[in-house]
């Protein structure tokens, strides 16, 4: 039987269509069936994650539940999530269900480490993300130097990806805003730029400014890809 | 209990993805909450749907089924489609279920009517849905002028569609082709060119060759997306 990709999706809606998009594009195929059969539950109904996390928003776990037992259903053999904050509820969904989760943060924690060997990560994600710890930790695991934005570069991050990118803004008049983020960085330590929020790839292929930068997006559809068994290019 | 759209893709999944991307993006939405909840089954074990058509090709039917159930399961308000090709099994699949499904060429037909009152379109599209007769059909019912193209262009079409888009290879060494295919048939009468299969607009966005053109990939995106009482943009 071959294997399935599920994507627990909805957070947001256009991250999770990057994600499918990368899924396809980087599985080597020369017809639709040589393709991997994904399920998609894009739930727009999940609560936000950095609310509930830092600000006793809503839980998004019941929502995110539901998503997963459809995917489960369809028959699903792995999951993924594409939203960074998401992964503080991996632990609690992972409970819920035999189905194995792949983490975000887990395989790019592990491409930082090969590609960038010694090179310091800056992170750049939700407040709810950062707070959270989870790249901390899978950084830590991988022996990746790495820091994090100050409270001003935060609140940078919070308004690219709240106030253009889910509010569907236009993304060109950020330019030099995303330019100076990530010179202020580059002049704090870092080398290179973990796209830690999925609606960051959406800015840095939007804006042409130089990284160099780690997807994660793109590396949980490589990890993915690997799962079920298929080559990528 | 706000309405769900099911994609029952995979016919291909760069398609569906396509699909999928415009609903998003054409929704009038502000944050993630403010999105319709799509369901998708991009189940790339779909046989190809011109082969069953013209060559006797495996049916198709049985792994549409499969697709179809677990949309249904997940509790879709409606369904679609990215490929034109498998509308010709559209009435056997409406038989199966309930849930209504949204035709690409009748609302297709519908926005040429509206949008280029008495031109002549040019169906662009696999022989599959050029021999079944199903934007024929469509086209007639709003009294749409149309042509089609004659045995070389559609070979040309099937190069794009198959040997390109579907074989995942590159699309700029076409341009040429691309621009020929639509000079000849804009000689011999056409006023606008329906993208009449999902990997046309595909190809479309990558070459910058003038149209004008109709895409039924966003006008059933438009469609589901006023099915579920939502706003356009």
């Amino acid at each position: 039987m071959a294997k399935t990709i599920g994507i627990l999706g909805g957070m947001g809606p256009l991250a999770t269509a990057d994600l499918f998009r990368k899924i396809t594009l980087l599985t080597k195929a020369d017809c639709d069936n040589a393709h991997i059969r994904v399920y998609i539950d894009s739930n727009a109904q999940i609560p936000d994650r950095t609310a509930a996390i830092l600000s006793g928003g809503p839980d998004p776990l019941p929502q995110m539940q539901s998503a997963l037992r459809n995917l489960e259903r369809c028959g699903a053999s792995c999951i993924v999530m594409p939203c960074n904050t998401a992964h503080w509820f991996l632990p609690a969904l992972q409970a819920m269900t035999d189905v194995p989760f792949l983490s975000m943060p887990g395989v790019t924690a592990e491409a930082c480490a090969q590609r960038f060997p010694g090179g310091t990560a800056a992170i750049l994600a939700t407040k709810g993300t950062l707070a959270s710890g989870i790249y901390d930790m899978a950084l830590r695991g991988q022996n990746v130097p790495f820091l994090k934005p100050d409270a001003g570069e935060q609140d940078v991050l919070m308004h690219l990806i709240y106030d253009v990118v889910k509010a569907s803004r236009p993304l060109a008049p950020e330019l030099e805003t995303w330019r100076a983020l990530l010179d202020g960085l580059r002049a704090r330590g870092a080398d290179y730029f973990i796209l830690g929020c999925t609606e960051l790839p959406i800015v840095s292929a939007a804006l042409d400014v130089p990284g160099p930068f780690i997807d994660p997006t793109e590396m949980l559809a490589r990890a993915a890809i690997r799962f079920c068994g298929y080559e990528t290019v």
